[in-house]
């Protein structure tokens, strides 16, 4: 398939780092030099970016060989090895950093993310991000978070209805919100709206919201959250969606995913990942 | 001056989130109503990306007026306004997440780099960044840095030299690779080399490196590089630049600081920053 | 508001027919003489494409004065008046064509779309756009079917689920497709499956799809499958949305329209409209 | 020959309908699953677009085959198989509806050419295009002309000369006009004047205008004019092209050929042309 | 009118000079320094390039005033003021040289084009650039020589018919090549073509040329070629251009401009104009 | 490696000559023609631009072969063979032009370079580029620069710092530009700075500028400057570089580079360069 979301954006970091040329590199490698090089992890980690890794490789050098060594989602021990390279030494070197800070950020999301998951254990609620991406890596954060066992939100304002605070004050309240959301959303296109407070969540169970975003609710709000939303439904069964968001840390998480809501959600995932920490070494006879 | 070098990132940003348009905006909030609001620091912070963070609401709608109330590189306490808003509340909100997604990322960067720069304390090294920053946020998140009073390293392979280690195995030693940059090196721009032991230091010395990178020594391994430095130069002053660069983290970059090296380098600057914590309110009597 | 998303189609459009310049007005017209100009509907239409065909003037020039007089989806008779220009005469001549070739195809789509609701009248199903739609301007025409009086469905194959008949085969069958489907798709999205015939249908709802694409059956067969419908739904309403597709023309969308579905869609509405009549006129003693 | 005056666009058209992923073939289809597929006209048609097609296919997946059956300009019979694909069912089930967009739409406009130019019939008038393009796909769509059996008129204001009744105006009469044209007129361009009378085509004929266009003259006023501009060029040959416009349609333009013009022109061909009817089928045991 | 063919060529040429921004002006101008600069003629010259110059600046720093004092076209003597900036200091210095780059490069092509134009002197033949141009400056560079006096030949590839050796041969002959040439040429463009004997020459006529190209013949033969056209179509006027090209320096062009040819056209005037001599002064106490 | 950083510039350049098709060619030239063809050199001259050139051709037809005889940098007789090429005649034919006009600018500036580094004869000082080049090929230009022999100065406004007469007086003399400069420069990026007399080059010593830029001196005074600075430096050796600039020609290049200086700079290399005399022949019985 395509790699097209991210060709562009590749080219842009290539031109950033790499732009006319690679000074250090023109000088002192000999154009004709072969190598053999591997990207191996440093500490434990989920792959993700081998997508982007592998086409600033392509983009820098089409004759370099790329072998991925371990998918996108895949877990890493200290040591293993996530890709072998063989080509141009100058190409490789040239490439080595812009390949390796989309693997190092994108890997970092991910390993995040399986963090939360795992703390959330099986059989509990989604994991969700948000749209609190970096600015230009929205669609390859979405994907880390997937690689790392997370669901996606919303991607984008033009995607997804989420009715907030200010669109409640705005429209005048609750129901007349969803009132003219549910009238004009595109067919099949959920309505989501948040709310505060037990009132508000009854007012949006009233005006027919399919999700409910119950914001910053301590657990115990969020249980009672939870056993209105199932009396309001009842008898059958609770057909609307709910999503605790808001002070979800690795702490937090498993009290909250206790709680019966059926997705928890954290910016944390894509903005304030810390860097998966990766390397690329020569092999020891690797000029050839 | 210019804003051109982040006006087509701010676009892309703006076409990866709001795209065609806005749904839920469009359907629930009249395009005729106009509001205040106010961005705030929830923490202490130091404040990075103002001029991104302006450019995206010019993007979504000129008539909005902003009003910034810190300087980058200012330091915010909790609850300090940083900027204010004041037009379209449809423009505002459909504006909101992208331009606080730059300001709270690079001011991530810049509270993280003044944190370093406090840790260094006053008459230090100086403190460098990497290119290991976020693609497509080079140059913004070198900004960040110098906000934050950190130095920049070179920009890209194609405005510094650097000399690493495979690039001295290709070129077949430590004096072999100075001599082929020294010899080609562009006007203006100096050379420098990456050690890991003090003989690499020394061949350095004797090839005419104008800078050297120490990398990951111990702080006892850089007070001796810094004597042997001192000592090659002598009776003449230490004309050649020394960088740590390795294991510099928060707790170690005092006594790394103290061996007399020039400068402490870390890539977690750019690439490891949590996001800093900033939202937007409307004004309690915000819509009119 | 922005007018971000069609701007880069506008200076494309204006890069095929301006280019370097227009040659004939640079040698017969002279820059100083200004005109007063009106474009009129030359036959009854609904008005669509303000936006773009104001951009193409403020980009050929923005001292022209350009004053819309009708706003988009509003009704004209012949020889009603929808905008009006003031300015370089050069400049209006050089734009003219461009700026009238957005509004007559978009009103074309939306006068078509009107001509579509008004054959169903009040109170019948909601009337669709499709995929089908001219490659660059899926975005205009979306809009220019709301204009008209439609809804819109999915905008592109990333916002939405539409499972077709080669996605049931390659997958297995309706209910694997749609397990695979409801497992995995985004919070927010609703599962849609195409189905031909009424087992289809039945297995659908029993693998709960949200909306059910009936393609190419005859009033009687969507009769029949309404009913199925809601004898599965039964004692509770019917939750699941129909929409009837295939063989939708200004003749039959009236019967189709009475079957009891919830939405009629056709791809005629974008990808067969004739561009609607309109013309630029300069006022009588319009040269000043 | 390359391709790359629509690349763009169908990258364009791409990001438009595929941008980060069609999600319905994420979910239901198995990367590994092949077809062959085929595409039929469900109606007679004259076929155009056989390179954009095949250059969607191209961007979304190098490796599916695709084999055009059918040559621009072709006729194709109901049923008529016009291309072979055979490849990753995900990814022709990703390109198909863009691929699609653009065959309907280029074939549409090659139809309705072809039955314009059978409606002159043979040795009558050519039939000339107009600038009444769609925005964006100009070169395109005049391609599609000429595979009807049309001829190119000029393809943009900077790379021919037609002057207009307001160019005339402004310019101080029909003589002042081409006196400015011809003077100025670049090497190997024609200068074309457009007239409403004979009286303006008898000022054209003494300029020097090189074609004349006969602006919404019926039958008799254009058998005047031919015979006006014979009488005017007599004893020689009529050097002067005469070009019939307005009001040309399929039951029109029969009576209007046969006045003596040299060329009819017409927008319908390419602002108002019906999508052909192309659509892409599996083959029965296609999933291999 | 519109400055759009040159904008992004423009930002395009920012980007490779001012890029991320200028250091040496950064780190020495207070960013409230205003000045008032002149840019002068150091020699006599013929001005073009003003509007990209006055580009760079609006695109720079959209405060700088810029005032332009000669027009494109305009004589110059040595010290003769072209415009006056008056502004951010900072900005004026970061745009200067890229303007000025503009300026120099366009005013040496308008400056060579004079020259040639007066060794034609009045009344002979017109002067026409050619094909070889700057990449990516040929529109700028048309213009130039229209400054400078002379005429264009055709811009590109696709508004002009020129028949060259390699088209002859390759379409079988003089004859064949002009025959399928006049039997597609687009309505409204005149075919030429290109002879290097008389023998060519006459066949050229016989088959309808409308311009021919007489390459590289001396002014014996250029005159031969002359009477020959003249005798071809006696008694009428000769309708036939001639073009002469092919060693045309200003030193030989008054020879060939008396030959009876109505152009003479040498690609000097673009690809080989030596930069005119223009600065940029501050006013002596220009800071304020 | 990647020929990224003019891929773009070719597009714009194919896109500017060839656009949407080459008439001529189209009309004469029969699709399955192929042929050979030889570039020559038609005088003495040293190549450059062979990668834009051959990605002009990759561009238009990526079947078609093409050979580079010569590598950048060598030197041609008049009819040295420079490139090859094979495959289809029309592709030949359209992107003939394009690519030879990159190769004749960029040889022209390579063969002006060796011109100058001739006359300085070995041994002498290095000669340098300036920022006066063409918009848009600053790049190219510079590449050819060293092809030519040259050494590059600084590429652009962010990486390189050269304080110019009216930073001085901006920041208030000499010392204080130096002192800002120095306290704010990038690691790795050397102090320059221009002067005019002695006074200012002492002072520029006294202020630790690391080269100096010797503006417009006449050889007694370059050799009075080289004596002052190595005074100062005196008893060591002369550690500040010396930069002769202003006035510097063939002519007066050798005795310039007689005075002790480390470097002579001049803007001509880049932007009065005639091109170099390059042209595509086909083989004598090249159509097969």
């Amino acid at each position: 398939m395509t790699e097209r979301h991210y060709d562009r954006l590749v080219t842009e970091a290539l031109r950033e780092d790499l732009g006319p040329g690679d000074v250090t590199t023109e000088l002192c490698i000999p154009e004709d030099i072969s190598v053999e090089a591997v990207v191996r992890a440093r500490r434990p980690l989920v792959v993700s970016g081998t997508g982007p890794f592998r086409e600033v490789l392509r983009q820098v050098d089409r004759s370099v060989e790329c072998r991925i060594l371990k998918r996108d989602g895949e877990e890493c021990a200290a040591n293993d090895a996530v890709a072998n390279l063989r080509g141009s030494c100058a190409s490789i070197l040239s490439a080595e950093r812009t390949a390796l800070n989309f693997l190092q950020h994108l890997s970092g999301v991910a390993t995040l993310t399986r963090a939360f998951v795992n703390a959330i254990g099986p059989g509990g609620p989604g994991l969700l991000d948000t749209r609190k991406t970096t600015p230009g890596l929205r669609n390859l954060e979405k994907e880390a978070v997937r690689h790392g066992g997370g669901q996606n939100h919303r991607r984008a304002l033009f995607d997804g209805i989420i009715i907030k605070d200010n669109h409640i004050a705005a429209a005048g309240g609750v129901r007349a919100a969803l009132e003219r959301a549910r009238a004009g959303a595109p067919v099949g296109m959920k309505v989501e709206i948040e709310v505060d407070t037990l009132d508000q969540l009854r007012e949006a169970l009233e005006g027919g919201a399919e999700i409910v975003l119950l914001d910053n609710m301590d657990p115990d709000g969020l249980r009672r959250a939870v056993a209105l939303a199932e009396e309001f439904c009842a008898p059958g069964p609770r057909r609307v969606l709910l999503e605790a968001s808001g002070g979800v840390t690795l702490d937090t998480v498993k009290e909250i995913s206790e709680t019966g809501v059926d997705f928890v959600s954290t910016g944390a995932l894509t903005h304030s990942a810390p860097a998966a920490d990766l390397g690329l070494d020569f092999f020891p006879r690797g000029v050839y």
